[in-house]
């Protein structure tokens, strides 16, 4: 059964990103804080072209969060094309020539656009909601999972709908105090039922996984 | 070296207590599933006058979070007693006869009043503020650690002002969407540095414990 997850670094005061993004801060103020455990993983920095790095705790975490995924949802922002407080470039995002996903990548946006191809990913532009990017994206990965790429709103509007089957909360030990939330216009979050499924100590930060109870 | 610290119940998004809290709903709407984790613990229910209960995996993280404390610190509304939204009785507050401390309270008012004694507890009351509140619980806990019972207000003022060594959060698997945050109010976070001590899955929750950095 293909599953709709999503992994996620948050601050321990429930924020994705700190406050006054910028070209200078595009996570925000802090906002890197959140992903120091990722960036010193082998397991990321391979993927992203960069050498070294090192295998811990986060390691098997981070595997199993990417792996049999056939298919991303992403917000506008995360994207970054298109009419919208950051990125020139209409046609190409933040992604540049050969984008790290390396399979079909759907874009909620309201406006519409042809497919962008590029070198191992194509991104669909999907101007009739989450459901219609969803039942794409599910087709697209041929039985594989579905992950949402983020960023904070895209991941809300599933998770407002019951739609996610599993989701990885990792909390960096940083405060933020302002800035993007994670959890946030959730409509009624007493229907949204979550069961925890594995909690994992690791260098710098915690992985708390959950699944739809 | 007698350590200022505490430990709190949090929903994954980072409420202590649900929203419309009321007589009939003292911690919220919703705020009772916060506290599932522990009430059902042998650790949590002997000492509260209940039966049964289990060991898990949480009871040696109770037991250590309550070991070695000599005195606590609690808010007004925590002791509740004096004007405020709840509490009947001016003289009692929430605890009864014996209230289940067993070592000096202090309670952050602005209201003076003398000392009230019960079976095993003193609650004193400080108007002169947190620091003088602190000093005078180092004082009496003789050596032991101090501990903020709550609620969060208290808290965020020792956070903020730099005084914590150490945090222990119990996060439960539910969402509140509103209530009482834990972190807020908290001014400059940049300034409060933590470090990851230890994370710890659970039945029910995840304990996430920090230190100052």
């Amino acid at each position: 059964m293909s599953r709709l997850k999503f992994q996620i670094s948050v601050s321990l005061d429930g924020f994705v990103a700190g406050p006054n993004q910028s070209e200078e801060h595009p996570l925000g103020e802090g906002g890197m804080q959140l992903h120091e455990w990722v960036v010193r993983l082998a397991a990321w920095r391979e993927p992203h072209g960069r050498d070294g790095g090192e295998v811990n705790a986060s390691t098997p975490i981070l595997e199993e969060a990417t792996a049999n995924v056939g298919a991303t949802i992403m917000g506008r922002n995360m994207f970054g094309g298109g009419p919208g407080p950051w990125g020139d470039d209409p046609w190409r995002g933040w992604w540049g020539d050969e984008p790290p996903f390396h399979h079909p990548v759907f874009v909620l946006t309201h406006h519409e656009r042809e497919p962008l191809v590029l070198e191992g990913t194509t991104f669909t532009f999907v101007t009739d909601g989450i459901e219609s990017a969803l039942a794409q994206a599910r087709e697209a990965a041929g039985g594989k999972d579905v992950t949402i790429g983020g960023g904070a709103a895209a991941a809300q509007q599933y998770l407002a709908a019951g739609l996610i089957d599993e989701m990885l909360l990792n909390v960096a030990p940083v405060l933020l105090g302002s800035g993007t939330r994670l959890f946030e216009n959730l409509g009624d979050v007493a229907a949204i039922g979550l069961e925890q499924v594995r909690v994992v100590e690791a260098p710098g930060v915690a992985h708390l996984a959950y699944r739809a109870a």
